[in-house]
């Protein structure tokens, strides 16, 4: 499909448009005739395909079913808790017609699903005999986003997992919810390459209708923080309401404790920030379509068979050992239009061989990350393909990790803060009284908000940042995505 | 999760209350709180979990790539192609609003993607190096069905693939319309063991856009046909009205040739309707989510522990060697309750294990089909469980087989016809003169549609069974779900 070629600004100096030209030129996504709505065209499906993979065994393993629930949900059960209500109605697609006809109550398109797998668990669950319920769905969801887009990031509508469990008792919901944290992290910092700080959501900012919600934060280039995924401790918030109760071992009536949790194809997004150079998309190559692609390399027609016989048996190869290889043997690109291709697509690796290799049976690797070139022996290339590609994964992770060290600055004074977040942003450490008074007005003159209380309580090292009185917490503020 | 227990009715005597009944029974699905939409229960996502995977390698090892597209399409979209429009219009879902505000244009929940797809196209299609373009979706369409709702095959949501591909040639098109309708045969008949009758639709049946479809049609047992899937031959009828063109090595701008097909969630319902029994659901081993359960007997409390870890080697021996197999160790229920359960779940094979079978170093295995109980030396267990799985897969496919070709009758006259058609139903193979005039007047008598123009065309071995006039196709009819 036809793009235009290079990207025409550097990372450092336009980083909004660096990123516009990258998810486009790489092809991840198009924008569709819909304001706020994209296309995930193949390469970034294939990632989120990928992500899914990992995921959803890691879910499975822990006891977890998919399910697949309604798109459309009465706007009466959206009422039924009211700050789930009032915190999505404003962001909500409105059905209102079928076919010529009105309809007699409003339908949601599911900006999430909580009210509508509840009212299912209230039929499902009748004894401890049904707990735990461990649902997990693969679906989209929508939410009305009045300013801008921003592809992956922002959008009227995502791909994600959204995970709904009941459980007999507080405590092992509880346990559910750090479980959950825990495998994202698994998922973002060994897959996806990407650190993260772990930790609680202020009441302000946790998910509405939850009693706490944990997160995991990224942080971007910019130095905007991006929240990579959620598990909520719903308590007995939902349950109430829609009435989910078990009879217990006690032979009496008890609601059930729940979770919710999800993440989203805003990591692709996260992904391409942080990895990303002036060439194009830099891919993890633990969530990368293609990890090693192969350019045969041929100046005279008679070299053409031989060189492609044995890239075919190389691509071979290396696919045998679980490697995910393409062999771009289209005759109507030149190898140094194809270099620029796979290069802009973030390809891991790229494999070139020639007549002059083949006699020497040795191909030339390059690296995506570093530029490295190397000879290596087609005899042991699947070995040292696999061994290069975990030294890119480790590379890429390690190379983001000093990035994310780099972006967190303590701050004792608030002008000092105030300085941080607008000069070179990131998360700026700050100990905090812990009122929602002084939360809110930082966030009012500075834009910054609190990401994350740490799981690991810190020792306050100072008073409240704003109004110097004695102080509860350490916490971690940012601006973010 | 709570169900009452037991099938109430004779799957020969209430047909349709016996499909109602094993669907919630089963636990495949339950009725969401909004009029015609489902929940797809883990049981039935599962099932449809083994059907995507089947078919998602095909489809990619044929060069197939997955992506996602919006689920809302403007209404301008669907109107660009006339007879599209029209066709769908009067069942579609319309978002009209978003939060509190009226929308300037209508959205249509996507009923199918093909306007939206030929949007995109539009921009990435350039050049004859672009194509082909080989694009599939997973995903859900909507559909407001009027008339009464029937879980798997009649909702207003519902779960399936959409092919979208794009062409330089007629020939390489139609090549793929044929491909996949054969992709498709080899899921139904060899992984659902469901025997389908293949050919064309006829121009009041075929899809709304498309020159021409194939399909695959199945009988169900109380003589109804079933539609399983569908292979449209679009031409050019959508590259025109969205300008999707492409300049060809001959310098000069072509309107690119299209298809699009689609398999869904409804083949989960033919699975129970064909090999369901009066116990429950059958299922065929290859899209059983479970293949094998076991269920440890012991009487005695001391033999729990040895019971069941024979009972955990066992399982780990059939898991290593790819059997789908699940160790039922709950202690809350008995052994009977278990047997009730999985057979009313159609699990495949049951094994049963006690102190005297691990003395005797074997177990006992029944098969669901047939209910057949044979006992298994432990030691031979995978190898023996692998081929009694075959058999089943086997069986399954014959019986359906045998009562397909039960349910075909041949008819001269049109009294026979009728006859035929309020009777036992079934499809009848008549002579056909070609016109619309005939097939709708005999849709108008009896309800019965043309299922399919065979493939291999037969000789007409009578003059039309409506009008007498000399015949131009032997066609097969059949009331229809």
């Amino acid at each position: 499909m036809a793009v235009e070629r290079g990207i025409t600004v550097k990372k450092s100096e336009d980083f909004s448009e660096w990123y516009t030209q990258v998810v486009r030129k790489a092809e991840l996504c198009d924008y569709a005739g819909i304001k706020g709505f994209i296309v995930f065209m193949p390469y970034s499906y294939e990632i989120w395909e990928n992500i899914k993979e990992f995921l959803d065994k890691k879910l499975k393993a822990a006891g977890h079913r998919n399910a697949y629930f309604p798109a459309l949900i009465p706007e009466s059960y959206l009422r039924k808790e009211a700050d789930h209500f009032s915190g999505f109605v404003p962001e909500v697609f409105w059905v209102t017609q079928t076919g010529d006809s009105g309809l007699g109550e409003r339908l949601a398109m599911r900006p999430t699903s909580e009210t509508i797998v509840c009212d299912s668990y209230s039929k499902w669950i009748k004894s401890w005999r049904d707990l735990p319920v461990l649902i997990n769905l693969w679906n989209s969801v929508f939410r009305a986003e009045i300013t801008g887009t921003k592809p992956f990031l922002r959008t009227s509508e995502f791909l994600w997992q959204e995970g709904h469990t009941a459980h007999a008792t507080e405590e092992e919901a509880e346990r559910e919810v750090y479980a959950i944290l825990e495998i994202y992290r698994q998922l973002v910092e060994e897959q996806l390459a990407l650190p993260v700080l772990l930790g609680k959501k202020t009441k302000a900012e946790k998910f509405v209708g939850a009693d706490y919600t944990l997160t995991m934060e990224a942080m971007m280039p910019d130095g905007k923080a991006l929240q990579m995924g959620t598990s909520h401790f719903l308590a007995q918030n939902f349950s109430k309401p829609f009435e989910i109760k078990y009879l217990g071992k006690d032979e009496k009536d008890h609601h059930v404790w729940q979770t919710s949790w999800g993440v989203t194809t805003r990591m692709i997004g996260a992904v391409v920030m942080v990895h990303g150079d002036d060439q194009g998309l830099v891919l993890p190559p633990k969530i990368a379509p293609i990890q090693s692609v192969i350019v045969p390399i041929y100046y005279k027609d008679e070299d053409l068979r031989s060189v492609l016989a044995k890239a075919k048996e190389i691509a071979n190869n290396l696919g045998e050992k679980g490697i995910s290889v393409y062999l771009d043997d289209r005759t109507e690109y030149t190898p140094g239009w194809k270099f620029n291709e796979w290069e802009m697509k973030g390809v891991p690796t790229r494999i070139e061989i020639g007549p002059r290799d083949i006699a020497a049976a040795q191909v030339v690797v390059s690296r995506r990350d570093t530029g490295e070139k190397v000879k290596v022996k087609i005899a042991s290339l699947p070995e040292d393909m696999k061994k290069m590609l975990e030294s890119i994964q480790a590379s890429l992770y390690a190379m983001a990790r000093r990035q994310l060290e780099e972006k967190i600055a303590t701050s004792k004074s608030y002008e000092q803060f105030k300085q941080t977040i607008e000069g070179k942003g990131g998360f700026v450490r700050a100990c905090w009284c812990g009122k929602p008074e002084c939360e809110a007005k930082i966030k009012e003159d500075t834009g910054a908000t609190i990401r994350t209380v740490p799981l690991e309580a810190e020792e306050p090292f100072a008073d409240c940042v704003l109004c110097g009185k004695s102080a509860q917490h350490v916490v971690y503020f940012a601006r973010a995505y």
